[in-house]
């Protein structure tokens, strides 16, 4: 196999969060499902922002956050995603090249604005997302610069990203092009609603294409239509080579054929948002795995750059998750 | 006198910040006064945001800051000041809005865009600020709403104001309108680089149209170009109705006439990011003022919101300044 340019390359709705708090009557009020993450069109975005209270932005997006969160514990990564020519675009192309990330893709010149998450924190750390893809609906197959892709050890998918119809083809000429190269494949299932819309294309990944896959209870729950865990799990290491399973302060489960890890949280005191958790912990899984780790301590610095994240505001990590692994790993 | 529809009018230039931390060496390289705002053109803008690492936005502006710092104490506040109809205008409106405090200036159509502070946080908490000053240089005379000054018990006025010269205008119109009403007029000097690109203009504002006016002890200093606390002190008392000075962790210094007030900081501890701290303390203050509580509680109050802000990143408070007041003042 060739070398390696990019230890991960990312591909994601590139996206600027929108963060404020949030009470519970707010949640309810808005009919919104707590700790899930639901499409909007952009006059509902305009509506829910006019309600919300003063909030902060910050770059996000389920696979950038991952991106970010691996430049942090010191790994090399590549970024492919779509904003517009507009301010929060710029936004989201400074924070993420000030990372040393490669982001090359080309910002839509016109069309609808750079994507917005509008993120309701709830007072219990809980976060309830509300999307407007704007865009993130343009990228395509176009935008998969395959030098890119071969050059990284792992392609890295949000299911987020089966939403924009056009993305899809992009997504899979990237399972593609990685496959072809021997490069391995990685997909997280980002939500239970998203598993819910996708399932059987889901399904087709995890059997089919897709080496690693990442995905918390309730997401791994969806994609089988089973109801409890422990079932979810044991249809789920018969279709894929490795499945790291998160659940919260529960830990997570690794399996791959035979092999099962049971790995505990990392204590994370005080829990202020939870924004970005599963976006980290793929962040320290992977960064384990393409630097040669064992799967428990792959998973043990999957918790390590989650904790970091649930401990402030936003979902990208505050302090150096490098030192931060050194620290705990002694 | 008539009734007062708001407790203060916050007159300032309408600015997004953009935080990111920072090392010395970064405020070495770049020529900057660790503590201290400068102004920048957009293109130094650009080359300087090019250089930062990864941010968060959220509104700033000091006289604004100030007013959603009352308004988190339950004050009734508006809010006079310039952006652009661009994404980050609208953050602006929406935070200050969001907050129940009045803003209509209108929003400029054409020219700059919304300004921006970019905020660079050293691990001492310090913060060092390049302002691009953008929409906020079309704010003039035109913009004043005499009604929203005469209904307001306090006129509050950034020194930073006096950058943009169609402000000063603005400016002015503003104090004279509030004198004429018979109300205060209150003055924060800002920074003690402004203080020195505007002396002149300051002292004769201090002297002959300001009732109340806010300082740290550099600005002061500056102001009557002595070398130390002590010797300002005297001076401003001679020329000024109130004078509260901020001295950081020595606390502030309150002055009128012969009333003389040494009030402690209050604890904060851990200090993450002074940005704020000023037009924390200037609303405590206000607040304490407009409700009718004696100058040693106003300072106390000044002081609780000021540790509340440097507690986290961000210039406006984040939890509820209200409660926290009630707490304390026990």
């Amino acid at each position: 196999m060739s070398e390696t340019r990019f230890d991960v390359v990312g591909i994601g709705n590139a996206i600027v969060d929108v963060l404020a708090h949030a009470n519970d009557q707010f949640i309810n009020e808005n009919n919104l499902i707590k700790g899930t993450m639901s499409l909007v069109d952009e006059e509902t975005a305009q509506s829910v922002y006019g309600k919300m209270g003063p909030g902060i932005e910050c770059s996000g997006g389920s696979a950038a956050n991952t991106i970010a969160a691996l430049a942090s514990l010191g790994s090399k990564g590549a970024f492919i995603g779509k904003v517009r020519d507009d301010q929060l675009g710029e936004v989201f192309r400074h924070d993420i090249t000030a990372l040393g990330i490669t982001f090359e893709t080309e910002a839509a010149r016109n069309g609808a604005s750079t994507a917005r998450c509008m993120i309701h924190v709830t007072p219990d750390a809980q976060r309830t997302m509300q999307t407007f893809l704007g865009a993130c609906v343009d990228l395509g197959p176009d935008d998969i610069d395959e030098e890119i892709i071969t050059a990284a050890a792992v392609t890295y998918l949000e299911g987020y990203l089966w939403d924009p119809d056009h993305a899809k083809q992009a997504f899979r000429k990237a399972a593609k092009a990685a496959e072809q190269a021997g490069r391995q494949v990685a997909l997280s299932l980002s939500d239970p609603f998203c598993v819910d819309r996708h399932r059987d294309d889901f399904l087709d990944l995890v059997k089919n294409h897709v080496n690693v896959v990442f995905a918390n209870e309730e997401e791994v729950m969806s994609l089988y239509q089973v109801e409890n865990f422990d079932e979810a799990l044991q249809l789920v290491r018969a279709d894929c080579d490795i499945a790291a399973l998160t659940r919260s302060e529960k830990g997570s489960v690794i399996v791959r054929g035979d092999e099962v890890h049971i790995v505990d949280a990392e204590p994370a005191d005080p829990v202020v948002d939870t924004t970005g958790a599963g976006d980290a912990y793929a962040a320290g899984f992977l960064h384990g795995l393409t630097t040669g780790k064992p799967l428990d301590v792959c998973a043990r610095l999957g918790g390590i750059a989650a904790a970091e994240v649930i401990s402030h505001v936003g979902a990208r990590p505050d302090a150096s998750l490098k030192e931060l692994a050194e620290k705990k790993l002694l």
